[in-house]
């Protein structure tokens, strides 16, 4: 995630971060150049002139321009719902933590001293959960962020496990359970604790299903082709009312719309580790300071600041 | 599903696998030739000059387009409701067997080697409900995929049932009312256990109403009546102002308004087995290796693979 | 409801049922006829003549279609969220026959053999509950539906209480804090199944706050004149430009502008008996024959079908 | 709220109720006057012939009605949300009736004859909530409408207490925890009942946002100078294409937008008395009527019916 | 908040408190100084002719002003859920205190008069959230507004934590766990309070998100580059057309689009100082009112009032 303050005046053009101009500067430039050609060539295409006016593209610029207005909403909604499905992992973890220090039937809070502590065991696993599910929709390897949360038996059967969330949900749940039947936990408050990891595995099925279903490949073919279509035509319905001003204005227009098109496509699958894309793993740290606060954790980690004005 | 990646540069235009242009080419065809007559008789109808130009097109080219719009935004919010309906399913099953596997008054959870034990049962229930509501769906013959997953008179009770969702979660609840009874489970994680049981029935009740009750056929008959005469007259709107380059975009114009018409078409009815529907097997994998992973299964069923850049 | 496949080809024009042309034929003959007034006389009126032309249509053209537009989505959302509200009592309705069935401390459950059995009850005033609530949206009268589902007593006090469905929750509500203080309930059993209860008094509650609040009248009033004055007016603005093709394009686009506005004054108010309208008939029986299947009756009514393809 | 049928033909122009056109009769002459005067100078200003054309104004109209649009969308989402919490209110109300009457440990439910019971002060005090915001969102005095239904000391403190919903909520639950602890009610169905408490308290805080948060103040701005300059100058753009028609023309494009402008204005604010807000009245009236005789009282007032097309 | 009603007539355009002018002004007047430029150099640039025509301008102002329409529903979007949030803090904060005061297994609710009671801590602490979170979002000190409320060994702890709602919510969730396992609260009581607690870590949490993650940086960019050209290139499209009255018009475009953008930029982070934000401290002393009026407090702070018709 970028966190630039908008820049004002002429630097405004010049701000390259975060902008989606490298990947569609091919595609403005090659209607741009196609646009010059048409102008020096008067519209004339192998002897035939051309004889487009700026009418039917109104009626296509008009339909395109909603359908990419759609398009970027959809793909905007998919970036924000995945954004709050992270807020609610961070309340919901730092829930979790406040109910195993304060519900159990046990006259202090855990804390870090005593390592057999099943409470602390139940907050390390929860942060766990949270770079679990990271590096589960980055596809990256979970384990050097894992283990040390986790006893060496526990982190071998996460580093077997197919789906690593599932499985220390699986060991929190267990734990809870146990805490009940051995009247550690009232069943009325088992229960409520359970609610709390369903709420995760909510989370997570929310952003299995962001990551695994794009928006529909037939809304991307359909937009893409008009756009490109409409820019690559829209020369020779310029150039008679416009003249020389054409490349320019073609330019101008298909910076728009290509780059409509681009940011959509880019946020729309807002987990990856694009500039634009959620800054996952400073929410993650943000899961770990505070569960390992809860538990009386003295020296913590720092907040992830950013880089080059960019949180990964 | 498809899962293409967006193909770039002249690809682009020669992709045909989720794209809808084969449903809407005769249409396109067909507006094309017209304009193609119109064209060489210079807009003359049996001696009659038709005096259109492009004004009143854009009257009504802005609304067509707002009305897309809109009908495009609903087929997709269905198409995304389903799939969030599905998402839910997965991780209420998911969340269930843990609950199965935890919350039990019994010391360890159940393994696959007592087929006696009635918490493997209700796992084993709750994947079978996942194929039952998606064979449900797509009208299809839940049997070969349901029966292993039960007892054979349960499989005989599930094949006799009017709507076999409905039977399984009865079958579910009555068992973990009995283990109620039973003293198995306290009443409260009895209750809460239930309260699983109606979100997958509240899952099963959304798909029902999307299948059912498709966007009113007033606004599709509406949508494409406008849509098609629009179509049909442009020609004469265009001819004058544009001559021979009047085909050329009357197919362009056709391919676009077609072409959003067709994709809400498509994406309406969201579990059928076109290339742009849900991939409703692919869950329902997902589920069962994820259920049969809790209950200690060692051998899991691999995940579906896409077959020619699909999911099915 | 209509559950017609869309048409294809010329017969697309030809289809009436569930079509609003019937609503809004004259108002399009009007606007049509005074175009043909219009393009003879040459846009003069009185011997005056109305120099118009056809710019400030496209200005005012905008904010109708941007306001048709909202006023359809507005119109559509309460057509869905009814269809929503149904929904929810499909299977809140299953689910507390589920509860019924499963949770009470009574080793079988309920048969309709056994006439007194209070699980029994429950289950006939649920399906008694959605007829009841059907009627009370349509204006009808519940009673032959209703009354062969409760004892003779309760039909009678039915049919003299103000509103149906609020008797029958308390009915249901009396006989679970009867059997939770007879300790056939669990205390948190028979929250649990309140709850479900409460949830059918919000369908109701909501399908009331549909029927009795439309969209506020100063919108219809306001889109209305805007759009007939607009169809009125723009003969005058077409006649020099189009000549002849006038009253055509003014038919086109009066049936476009009236079409819209005709969808969302049918849809806006969805529990009627219009062809447009939600199949609550049909919904109703679904949740009889479900409820009746928990029941173990064997004998079940048939699901409605269509006919001359609408769900009444 | 109007409850007026959409007049048809040539009535539509001639129905002032429940129309904004009396607050905007004002900008619209003052519009149309200026047009007038424009029409017969010619465009001609002190001498100097302003050269304005259409096209300017089609690039602001756009930009206008999409933001008249979008404004329209907020503040019917202001009115239909306000719409939903009072539907809430009258589900909750009921819901906690029933409650009431069924989940004590009590052989029979409250009626009327025991003016001592506990639950007829429960049942009463929530009719008295949906007054008492009724009164607080219209800054009206609730006394008359709530004291009959309170104990005298409550009336005093009702009238002294600076929120009364707050005030009879904590009444309401006070009373509800002494039963639990006088073991009438089990602590489960305690925190069900409080449950309903915190919805209403959550339907009153609701209410109070939209009353107290108008839409941000630079909205209204903006939207109305940029419509004002709009119409004020369109006549400049029109006095060369269309002539006489232009101040015709004026004042109908000044009635669209200030009258979407107006209807936002109008709808924003719901719980006012203006002829299209929220018949609160009756809502109230409605409840009233449910919980008496959800009480077992046999005279009941009646609903309220409208009085000239509206319902207050 | 700017609580000012909407003025009319020649005072529309006189108001600038709430306005954003003052932060466009510099935009507007550089694009009215070239248009100046433009005019009285009839489009000529270093002695060639600019060959705009308004033509192209239509095709971007279109996606421009749908851009604009999108961008400004986000940021809207944001203000509202922001308000939402708050609204919910509210009514929690209320609801729990009503829990504190009638679910406790003592006879009378807490009093200012005893210091010791845990039931006014825990009020009280509910009051310093507010406020904690209030100064949490505007990063300013909370400790004078928090200190009173808390006891002094609280008050150090909270001035050193990391987060002070984080660390007030788990003092409050201590004391209900230790009122549970002395048996002041039934755990069926102590799960329902919990509740409430994660409900203001929800809102609390939300708020942050909204807070940390702005618009992606791309969208601004992309918008503000468009815009800004459009309004940098529109004089030589519109000298040739109107020209003397180009800069008029490009001063009122301008204003349009800058305006509309600049709303969007201060709406989208609420939770600041300036005019158009929430006014945060004015909900925190209602919260405040209000939860020391259920402790029974007699002398209550005043209600903010707003100053210079501004609520902070």
């Amino acid at each position: 995630m970028i966190v630039l303050q908008r820049p004002h005046g002429i630097r405004l053009f010049f701000v390259l971060k975060g902008s989606v101009l490298q990947s569609i500067a091919p595609a403005i430039l090659t209607c741009t150049a196609i646009a010059l050609a048409v102008t020096l060539s008067r519209g004339v295409l192998f002897n035939w002139k051309v004889t487009l006016s700026a009418v039917p593209f109104s009626l296509i610029g008009l339909a395109l321009s909603i359908f990419l207005g759609f398009r970027n909403s959809a793909a905007f909604d998919r970036y924000w719902e995945a954004r709050k499905l992270w807020g609610d992992l961070v309340h919901r973890s730092r829930s979790f933590a406040r109910q195993v220090q304060s519900l159990f039937h046990r006259d202090a809070p855990a804390t870090p001293a005593d390592p057999h502590d099943v409470r602390a065991a139940l907050i390390r696993r929860t942060i766990a959960f949270a770079h679990a599910l990271r590096h589960q929709l980055r596809r990256s390897d979970a384990g050097a962020d894992v283990a040390p949360l986790l006893s060496s038996t526990e982190a071998r059967e996460f580093a077997e496990a197919r789906l690593g969330t599932h499985y220390l949900l699986g060991r929190i749940g267990a734990d809870v359970g146990a805490a009940m039947r051995a009247g550690e936990l009232d069943p009325v408050i088992a229960a409520h604790m359970d609610d709390m990891l369903s709420a995760m595995a909510a989370v997570a099925a929310g952003c299995e299903r962001i990551k695994t279903t794009p928006i529909p490949f037939v809304y991307t073919l359909l937009l893409h082709r008009t756009a490109t279509l409409f820019c690559l035509l829209l020369p020779f319905g310029l150039v008679d009312l416009i003249g020389y001003m054409t490349p320019v204005m073609v330019a101008f227009v298909s910076y728009t719309f290509f780059g409509l098109a681009a940011v959509g496509d880019e946020i729309e699958d807002p987990f990856g580790i694009e500039p634009n894309h959620l800054p996952l793993e400073t929410i993650c740290r943000t899961i770990e300071i505070d569960l390992l606060e809860a538990l009386g954790e003295k020296t913590l980690p720092a907040p992830l600041a950013p880089v080059n004005f960019r949180l990964s």
